[in-house]
C-alpha cells in the first residue's frame, strides 16, 4: 500500500511512480536554502493553531521544541536527507515526526503546501533583500567617498566612445552612483511587497479552522496580510519584481564595468585594477585580465530573463557576490591622473567655442556651424584646434576676438557647467550631498530583517 | 558643402551619406508620437533661456508663437514631413525656422538632442501612464462591482485544472482584481520615477549658460530634477520599468483570459462571451471563437521582452486597448449559474471530510489519509463520496458518526473559510471593501497629467 | 611569491585575490561534467605533441597513463578536488602533475585554456546530443505506434479551445509526432556543427609548434576542423543552437502536455494519466494532479532564454528527463473512447453541411453563410443541428434535399478528408508510413558518439 | 443582419463588435506585405479547384484574371483598403468579388484562413530569405576580398580587451567572415524548412474535396508538402527558426561592429569610418559618431527575443538594411597601418618567449612561469621586455642565449602560426580559399526564388 511510502498524499495511490518522474519533481536540491524560513513559519503556525484551539498548549510546546531541534540539525550540518524528501517542507515534517511522533501530523492542519511554500519564500527573500540592500548602500557609499576625494581630477567624457567634453572623474563616478540609488529605491519597494503574509490561505479557499491571520502576521513581523486566498497562494509577482530589480541593477553594474574595462586598456590607460581583482592567462605570460569586471558583465547576462523560483536563490547569491566585488574593485582601483589629463584635447572644447560665439550674440545653430568649420580647418591644416590663429578664426566669424584664448582651459571648461547636475565643483558637491542624504533616508526606511532565530 | 543639406551638425562633413544608412538611422516613423511633448518642452526651454538672458523677451515670444503654430499644424494634420526630417525634434526645429527665421536657431542653445529626446519621452509617458492608470482602475472597479453582485454563485475552484474545492464565483473575480491592484500600485511608482526632469543636462556635462533647472521643472510641472547630467541623458530605467510593469500586468490579464477561455468551452460551459468580443471562422460556420481573450493572451507574448523606445509607443497602445477590451469582456460576460452548480461534486469536499475528523481530534495527516481512503473506496465502488454509508466510513475510522452528513453541503463548505482572504461571505465582503478603499487611495495619489496645452 | 599558490599564470602576480572574487570566478561546480571529455582531449593532444616532436614517446606514454589514472579516479568517485581547482581543466592538470611529476607541464605546450575548454565542451555535447537524439526517436516511435493502434477512435478537434471538426485520435497524436520529427532533423544539423574540432587554435593566433590539426581531428573522430583560430576559440554558436533546439523541442512537448492536461480534466474526461505520472495534494485527499505534464510545461519556461555554458548542462539533463517522462506518459496513458465519442456533436459538422451545398453547386462563401444560418436556426429553436427538418433547411436554401441526412455521420466526415495530411484513414496510414521512414533515415544519418573510453 | 457587413463568418452573429476589439484584431497594418504572395497562392489554389472539378475552366479563368487585376492595383499603389479589411486575405477577396462577382466566393472552397495565412507567409519568407542570402554572401565576399588585399598588415590581437598577440589584420576580418558563413549555412537549412507547402490542410482536418496537394506543390514550386493538417496550419517553427537565425547573425555583426567602434576611437586609432557611415552631434561640433556601427548593435537588441509574425516583416527589413550597411562600412573603411604597427609591443611576445624555452626543452608550464618572471622584471625595471639584457634573462633561466633576439620580430611571430587556422600567411591564404569555396557551394545550393509573377 502506497501509504507506507510516507508520501504526504498517502491513502489513495495504487500505482508506483516512475523514478525519473520523482527526480524530475523534486526541488530539494535548491529549496533547502529555505530550511530556516520553514522552521520559522511552522513555529508561528503552531502558535496560531494553539490559539485556535486546534493544538493544546502541551502539543504546541512539543512541536516548537521539535522544530528547534530540526533547526539545530540544519545549523550544525547534521540533518540527514532521505531519498523520499522531495522538498524542504516534506523533509522537515518527516524529521519532526521522527523526533516527536504523531503530534507532528497536527502541524499541517488547515495549512496547504502552497501556503507554506510561498510563506517560506517570502521570509527568505525578505531577509536576503535586507542584506542586498545593505551591500548596495555600501557600494554607493564607497563610490561617493571616492568621488569626493578625487573631485579635482579631469578626464574626457565620452559619447559613442568618442571624446566629447572634459568632465571630472568624480562626475563619472557619480553618474553610476546615481543609477544605483534608483536600484536602492526600487529594492525598498520590492521589499514592501515581499513583506505581506499569505499564511492562512489554505490550498485555494482559505482557512476554515479559526486561525487568526493577524496573529500570524504579528508573530512573523509582516507588514500586512494578503487579501485573497487564491491570489495569495499562486501569485509570484514579488519574485518577478525581485528578478527585474536584479536585472536592472546588473545593467548598471555592467555598464560601469564596461567603462572600467575600457579605461583599463593599454590604449586608454586611465585606471588599473588591483591584482586582487585580475587574473592571468594560462598561455600568455604577460596578460593581466580584468576578470572581475568581465564576470560582472557576464553574470548580468545570466540574471536577465530568469523567471523561476530556483532563479531567486542563484540570482540572490550572484547579486551578493557582484555587489561585494564591485565595492572591492572601486575601493582598490588605481587611477592615472596624468594619462587622464593627457587625453584631453582642444577639439573637446569645440562646444565651448560655439558657446563663446553664442555669448557674443550668435544664434546657437550658426555658432555650432562656425565652430564645426574651425574644427574642419584645424584638421585640414593638421594643427590642434587651439592653434588656429585669430585671423584664421576671423575668416569664419568676425565675432572672434582676443578673448577666445580663455576658451582653451579645461578647468575653466568644466567649471562653467554650474547648472545643478553639471560638472562644476559646486554641482558635484551638491550631488555628493544629495546622495548622502538619500542613503540616510533609504536606510532609515529599510526594515531590518535579521536572520530568524 | 554638406552644411547646405540642413543637417544639424552642418559644418564639418564632406562625404555624403549612404541612403540606406539614413533610412536606418531615422526614427521619425515612431517618434512622431512625441510632437506635442516636443513643443511643450521647447516652450519651457525658451522661457528658461529668456530668464537666463540668452533670449530677449521679443525673441522668446516669437519662438513661443512659432511653436504654437507648429503644434497647430500637427493637431490639424497639416504638418508636412520632409525626407530629411530624421526625427520629430529635427522636424519641429526645421519647421520653426521656416516659420520664424534665424531666431529658431537660438532655441537649441545649450540644449542637446539627448536632453530633448529624454525630456520629451518623459513628458509623453507621464501623460500616457495617467491614462493607463485610469483605465486600469476602471477595469478593477468593474470587477469589484461584478464580484459584489454575484457573491452567492458557487462554482469549482481548480488547481492544476483539477477540481479542488467549492468557491464563490466572486472569489475568483477578486483573485484577479487583487493582482491588478498590485499593478496599479506599481504603476504609481513608475510614474513617480518618470516624473523627474532631465532638461538642462546638455550632452553630458550639464548646462553652462545659467539656465535655471528649477524654473524648468516648475514650468513643466515635474516632481524633481535629475541629479547627474551624464546619468540623466543616458538612463532609460523608467522605460525598462514601464515595460516590466506592462509585462506583469499583461501576465495577470492573460491568466484571467486563460481561465475565461476554459470556462467558456463547451466542456466547462460556465460563461459565455458577448458577441461583441467573439469572432467566427471563415471555414466552420458553427464556430464562435473567444478572440478577444486570445488576443489578450497573444498580446501578452508581444509585450514581454521588448526593450526599446519604439516598444514604449506600441506597448502603451496595446495596454490601452487591452484594458478597455478586458473591461468590456468582464462587463458583458454572461454566466451560467446552473452549470456552475452542477460542476460541484462531493469529492471536492474530501478536505472538509478530513477537517471533520480533525475536529473530532484526529491529527490532520491521519485525517487526510482517512479521507483519501474514503475517496478510494467510493471510486472503487463506483459511487459518489457522499453516498458511502456510515458503516462503510466507520471501517476507515470509528470517529465518523451521523453528523458527517453535514459535510455534504457546498454552501456550508465555502462559508467555513472565515479567515480573512477566504471564501466566506464575510471575507468576500471584506475583500470588496479593501479593494474599494485601495482604489480610492491610489486615485488620490495619482498625479493628473492631462494632455499638454 | 604567488607562483607558489599553484595558479597557472604563476610568475607575475604579487597581490592576493579577493576570496569572493575567486569563488565568483570558479566554474568547477558545473564544468566537472566535462571530466571525461577533458581527459579524452588531453590524450589526443599529447599524441599530437609526440608526433610534432615536442614529447618523446616515453613522455607521451607517461602522460597517457597518468590521464587514465585521473579518469579512473573520477569514474570511481575518488577524485579529490582542491579549493584551488577553479575549473575541471586546472583540476585534472594539477592531479596529473601529482601523479607523474614535471612531465605534466609539457601537456599544455601550445594549447590555451580557451582551446581546451571549447574542445571539451564540443566532445561532451556531441555525446549528449547522440543520447538525446535516441531518446527523441524513442518518443516519436512510441507515438507512432500508439497512433497506429488507435486509428479508429474519433474525437473532437479543437481550435481556440472550441470544438471544431471530428478528427481521429491518431491524427492528434501524429500532429505532435510530426512536430517532433522537425526537432529530430534540427538536432542532426546542430550535431553536425558541434562536430568540428577547434583544438590547435591556441589563445587566438593558432599553434606555432607544428602540431598537426588533421591528426587531432582523426584522433578525436571529428567531422572537420575549424577555419580560423580567433573564431574557433571564441564562438559559441553551437551552444546557442543547442539551446534554441531545446527551446523549440520543449515548446512542442509543452503544447502536447497542455492538450493532455485539458483532455484529462473532469470536464473533458478523454484521457487518464497513469498513477506513475501523477501526484496528490498534501491538503485535498481527492486530488490527483497531472504533475508530469505540468512539470514538462514549467521546465519549458526554464529552458527558454538560457544562454550560458552552465545552461548546457542543465538543459541537457532537463531534456533527457523530459523526453523519458513524455515517453512514459504517452505509453501508459489510458483513453476513454466513449467520452471521446460523446463529445462529438452535430454542430461540428456545419462545415460538412456547407460542403454539401458546395457539391450541389453553391459558391463556398454562400454555402458557409447558409450553413451558419442553419446553426443559428437550430440554436434559436433549441435543437441539435441534425434535428432541423428538411423543410426548415429548405427555407435557407432550396438545394437541400433528402440526402442531407448522410452528412450526420462522424465516421463518414473524417473519411472525406482524403487529401494527403488529412484525417482519412488512408491519409493517417500515409503519415504513419512517412514518419517511420523519416525515423529510419534520421537514425541512419545520426553519428553514434558513445561515451569516450 | 450581420451578414451584410461583409464579414467572412457572415450568417450567425447578431451582436455588434466593440470597435476597439475590431482594431485590436486587425492585422492589415503589417500583413499587407503579403499581397503578392496572397495572389500567388490564390492563383495556384484556383488551378487546384479546377483540376478537382470544383471550378469550371471559365470560372478559373475569371478568377485568375481578377487576381491579376488585384495584383496590378497593389503594384501600382491604387488598391484601396476598406475599414472592414481586417487582413490582407479579406481585403483581396473583397476586392476580387467587386471585380468579378459571386464566382469569387468559390475560391475559398475547402481552404481555411489558417491554410491561406501560413501558405502566404511561407511564400513571402521564401523569397525574402533568398534576398537575404544573397546580401549575406555579398558581405562575406567583400570581407574576403579585403582580407586578401591586406594580408601584410599586422596589429594587436586582443583578448579581454588586453593586447594579447600580434596577428594579421586579415586574420581579424576572416574571424568574422567565418562566423558569417555559419549564418549562411544555417539560412539554407531554414529555407529548406520554409519551402514546404501547407496548402490543402483546411482548418484542421484537411481537404475533403479532392484537391491534389501534389499539384499545388508543383504549381507553387515547393520542395515538399506538409505531413499532417493540424500541425501544418498551426506550426510556426520556421518563423522561430528565422528569428533565431537573425539573432545569431546579428550577434556576429554586432560583435564586429563593437570591435570597429573600439578600433575607431581616438585611443586606438586603427580605423576610420567613411563619412557616409558616420553622423555628427547636434551640440558638439567636433564629434563624428560611428552611428552605422552603433545602429547595428542596437538593432541587434531589437531582433533578439521577437517571436511574433509581425516580427518577421520588421526583422527581415532590419537584416536587409544591416547587411547592406555592413557591406558599405567594410568596403569604405580606411585603416591606419602605422598606428596598427605602433600598437604592437614586446610584451605581446611573452608567449613566444615561453615557446623559445620550450624549444630548448623546458616543460611549458615552467617556461610560462619563466617568461612571466621576465615580464615582471621588465615592468619593475621600467623597460620594454626586449630590452632586458641576456644576463638578466639568464638569472631567470640558463637556457636563454644569444638567439633569444630572434624572438623580437613581430612578422616572424605571426609567421610561426602555421597550423591550419593560424596567422601564418599560408594559413590565411588557406582560409581565404576555404571561404571562397564555401561561398560557391552555398550559392549553388541556394534555391532562387525570384519575386512571383
Amino acid at each position: 500500500m502506497a501509504s507506507e511510502s510516507g508520501k504526504l498524499w498517502g491513502g489513495r495511490f495504487v500505482g508506483t511512480v516512475d523514478p525519473i518522474m520523482e527526480k524530475f519533481n523534486s526541488s530539494i536540491a535548491y529549496d533547502r536554502h529555505l530550511w530556516e524560513a520553514d522552521v520559522q513559519g511552522s513555529k508561528a503556525y503552531s502558535r496560531g493553531l494553539e490559539k485556535a484551539g486546534l493544538l493544546t498548549k502541551a502539543e504546541m510546546d512539543q512541536i516548537l521544541h521539535g522544530l528547534d531541534k530540526v533547526a539545530e540539525e540544519w545549523a550544525q550540518g547534521t540533518f540527514k536527507l532521505n531519498p523520499n524528501d522531495e522538498d524542504i517542507h516534506t523533509a522537515n515534517e518527516r524529521r519532526l515526526k521522527e523526533l516527536i511522533g504523531e503530534t507532528a501530523g497536527k502541524l499541517h492542519t488547515g495549512r496547504s503546501r502552497n501556503d507554506q511554500v510561498v510563506t517560506d519564500l517570502r521570509l527568505w527573500m525578505r531577509q536576503n533583500c535586507s542584506t542586498l540592500s545593505a551591500l548596495l548602500c555600501e557600494l554607493i557609499r564607497t563610490m561617493v567617498d571616492r568621488a569626493e576625494a578625487e573631485r579635482d581630477v579631469l578626464f574626457p567624457g565620452y559619447t559613442h566612445l568618442q571624446r566629447a567634453q572634459p568632465i571630472r572623474w568624480s562626475h563619472w563616478i557619480l553618474s553610476h552612483a546615481v543609477a544605483l540609488t534608483r536600484d536602492s529605491e526600487r529594492l525598498l519597494e520590492v521589499q514592501k511587497r515581499i513583506n505581506v503574509l499569505p499564511l492562512g490561505s489554505g490550498a485555494i479557499a482559505g482557512n476554515p479552522l479559526g486561525v487568526d491571520r493577524e496573529l500570524l502576521r504579528a508573530e512573523l513581523d509582516f507588514g500586512a496580510i494578503t487579501l485573497n486566498s487564491m491570489d495569495a497562494t499562486s501569485e509570484r509577482d514579488f519574485v518577478a519584481e525581485f528578478l527585474f530589480w536584479a536585472s536592472l541593477c546588473m545593467t548598471h553594474l555592467s555598464r560601469m564595468a564596461e567603462d572600467l574595462i575600457l579605461y583599463g586598456t593599454k590604449e586608454f590607460s586611465f585606471v588599473q585594477l588591483s591584482d586582487a581583482y585580475s587574473t592571468g592567462s594560462s598561455l600568455m605570460p604577460q596578460k593581466k585580465n580584468p576578470d572581475s569586471l568581465e564576470l560582472i558583465r557576464s553574470k548580468a547576462g545570466r540574471v536577465f530573463g530568469r523567471e523561476d523560483k530556483e532563479a531567486v536563490f542563484e540570482v540572490s547569491d550572484t547579486m551578493s557576490a557582484v555587489l561585494q566585488v564591485a565595492t572591492g574593485v572601486i575601493s582598490t582601483l588605481q587611477i592615472h591622473r596624468e594619462n587622464m589629463g593627457r587625453a584631453l584635447s582642444p577639439d573637446m572644447l569645440a562646444t565651448d567655442l560655439a558657446y563663446y560665439l553664442v555669448r557674443k550674440g550668435m544664434p546657437f545653430r550658426q555658432a555650432h556651424e562656425a565652430s564645426g568649420k574651425a574644427v574642419f580647418m584645424a584638421e585640414t591644416k593638421g594643427v590642434a584646434l587651439n592653434q588656429l590663429s585669430l585671423q584664421e578664426l576671423q575668416t569664419i566669424s568676425p565675432l572672434f576676438s582676443g578673448d577666445v584664448s580663455h576658451v582653451w582651459d579645461y578647468g575653466h571648461s568644466v567649471e562653467q557647467y554650474q547648472a545643478l547636475g553639471g560638472t562644476a565643483r559646486s554641482s558635484v558637491d551638491w550631488q555628493i550631498g544629495q546622495l548622502r542624504a538619500l542613503l540616510r533616508a533609504q536606510q532609515a526606511e529599510s526594515p531590518p530583517h535579521p536572520s530568524p532565530k
